[in-house]
């Protein structure tokens, strides 16, 4: 399909969904999934447990009687039980490093690799990438989602691909010098390495390059971070997320809003629960991510808890498209305290932290309890040493000011002076729970 | 296109031209090959300083008015000074490492990809690789081309693809036990390496794994080791050859004879020509391989300068394909001795060396001249210390007797202790020329 430039939607007719349509095509494709899950070992002996039969899932809602799927049954059904399909059918597998115990596999049938590739040329040309843009992918390649994902993806917009693949920094920069590179897949820590390397080369990202777009994803990072990089590199930087379990990148990105990622409802319907509970929460509360693969045949996965933990964007977006938008993550669901019965997680007190330029980035929650009432204290390293004790007061009023407007609980607060926090193999520990058990 | 387990083509028209039809093919492509190169700022310039249009290609052998294009003309134009189509037309591009020096670039438009997956898709399919089989492939990813190249030609035949990547040995040996591999694209040390680990970790690959095909290339190795490898592996390994400069792996293929590696003409026009006066020598003696491209878009190349040294293997094969078998390759054109006026390559001292059990890996060898007189040198390590004196002057005239044999040519040889020849940088020096100059 040849697009124009100027035309906004790759698929118009997808993108442009009302509500309405989205959920009818979600209800149409959730049906089509289950009935195909019966194929699976795995998923008919889910359903038999839990007396449940692919005809009980009558409307949308229905999805909340499925159980829902986990790592930990991806691991017990290493390699193959999840596969829907023939295994002659399977044309590609990508497994995780298993680096902790058994690894987990997901499985791609051929249509399953376009619709990949659908799903992430869909993403780039949404932030306005087109034939005739040099598209570097700085992701390792193999078994790493982020290689194969974004070279189908870039490849099937026309797109000049550069697969550098992961590494050496000062290739990379000459890639993008030599090539005329307009667009770079990066984790942001890696942006930001490579304008530091661009510097020590004496290279001006603006004046001698026509980098204009990166694609950022695969690591928590903050709104901060975000225009600090645009700013060094002179570029619009586009949130973008995946997971292998999901196929890899092409979830959900950013418009040109720049404000929330689309969620592809034509490929996914998302849940955010509390991760307790596993109740539902309302949009714009954080939970735990959870995914329901509609538009799959190798290894449909239902109710899949992506420990991600994020929230709905409520409202509009002004870019025509009524697919959901997910906050950035805020964290995985495993790092949740919980404080007074409020879910606390400490990606939000970073994220408050991180606005103070007196601060430094190392940080350290301690929970306490004294007679039932849980107290939470937040060190943080100043960055410059200072005894000018009456601006580090008014400093710490103010921080446990804007904290207490996050988390709606007021912690102790103390500023201390930098390298004093204890360190864990070089990285910050971040939390310390020391509350006695009440049981 | 679905093909049944049986057939013994993947496609079977191109595959069984005869030579007449072939070369009708060739010459048809060629044209539209020159003419498209008439859009490269490169080829119009050539052809304009050796007086040359594309109407004075009247018939294949007129390729010969051709000036030959070398990896410097690549160097010289880089990075786009090749391209015969717009820029917006190039979906990938693949650079060399340029470690030394200046790098080489290699674009490709889709039906260049397209193009590329159906040769590789050939080779697999003719040595009984079918969908159901499972595909690993240890190449490296990104640029090299070993990885994206046997990718999209194993997806393209339904295979289930298993991107494993270069490196990691006991990942690649879990990836074959639980996946099931059937088949494993591995360079020849790597696969002999894979065997070490798995004695190492009590498997067998006979009895423990489905490995049945290993398909090996980028690496000279001789048939001794081929043999040796299928030994050890219980498989049958089948030998490939491809280069960058024409996309990477598909170039030239094995089939189930295992006889020479056919190299598909309706992709290339090959010439095997001596690399001192570059005039053609013919089937069967060994010379360059130069190769021109006849079924590429982007960046066509013209009588192009592989360095390789090989021969066409005369005769007819058995599996009745007529695209010409090329013999494995014999090592780079820059190494070639010319001795009395013979051209001697270091591979084939080397291939007669190494059938002697007696014989360790290092040998040297040194050309002096006496009035005029050439003389060759050649001093091996023995493996074990022996002073058994009738023994070795046995062995020494036995290698001298072969060696004549395989040059044409009575060298000197000594027999001398293990460890006793100079090495550079860990790697044995092969040739010193000691020759004065008599101009």
């Amino acid at each position: 399909m040849i697009k124009t430039q100027m035309e906004m939607y790759l698929h118009e007719e997808l993108e442009t969904l009302t509500r309405t349509e989205i959920e009818a095509l979600q209800f149409e494709r959730l049906l089509r999934t289950v009935r195909r899950c019966m194929k699976s070992p795995f998923y008919q002996k889910r359903f038999a447990e839990a007396h449940l039969s692919p005809e009980d899932i009558r409307s949308l809602d229905d999805l909340r009687k499925i159980p829902f799927t986990t790592k930990q049954d991806l691991r017990d059904n290493y390699p193959f039980g999840l596969a829907a399909v023939p295994m002659s059918e399977v044309v590609r597998l990508h497994s995780s490093s298993g680096t902790t115990g058994t690894p987990t596999v997901i499985l791609h049938t051929q249509k399953d690799l376009d619709e990949w590739a659908n799903a992430v040329a869909r993403c780039l040309y949404m932030v306005g990438l087109r034939r005739g843009d040099v598209f570097q992918n700085s992701s390792g390649y193999g078994m790493f989602t982020g290689g194969l994902g974004f070279q189908y993806g870039a490849e099937r917009l026309g797109m000049l691909t550069v697969p550098a693949a992961a590494g050496n920094t000062k290739r990379q920069i000459k890639f993008i010098t030599d090539f005329g590179t307009t667009a770079l897949h990066a984790i942001p820590s890696y942006a930001s390495r490579i304008h530091e390397v661009m510097e020590e080369m004496g290279i001006d990202p603006v004046r001698d390059t026509k980098l204009r777009t990166l694609v950022i994803g695969a690591e928590p990072h903050s709104e901060e971070q975000r225009r600090k990089i645009e700013k060094m590199l002179g570029v619009k930087a586009y949130n973008s997320f995946g997971m292998s379990e999901m196929c890899g990148p092409g979830v959900a990105f950013e418009c040109t809003e720049q404000n929330g990622m689309h969620i592809w409802e034509d490929y996914y319907i998302v849940e955010i629960v509390d991760p307790q509970t596993l109740e539902p929460v309302p949009d714009g509360e954080v939970g735990e991510l959870v995914l329901t693969t509609i538009n799959r045949e190798a290894m449909p996965l239902l109710r899949y808890r992506t420990r991600d933990l994020t929230r709905i964007l409520p409202g509009d977006c002004p870019c025509g498209r009524h697919h959901k938008r997910l906050d950035r993550m805020k964290g995985r669901s495993d790092d949740m305290m919980i404080l007074k019965g409020v879910n606390i997680f400490p990606i939000q007190i970073e994220t408050v932290l991180m606005q103070f330029e007196e601060l430094g980035t190392d940080y350290l929650i301690t929970l306490t309890n004294e007679e039932a009432n849980d107290l939470m204290t937040v060190e943080v390293e100043l960055k410059e040493f200072s005894d000018d004790y009456p601006r580090l007061q008014a400093l710490t009023r103010e921080i446990t000011r804007q904290l207490k407007d996050e988390i709606l609980l007021t912690p102790v607060v103390r500023l201390v002076p930098k390298g004093t926090l204890p360190k864990q193999e070089g990285k910050a520990v971040r939390v310390r729970d020391l509350r006695r058990t009440l049981i």
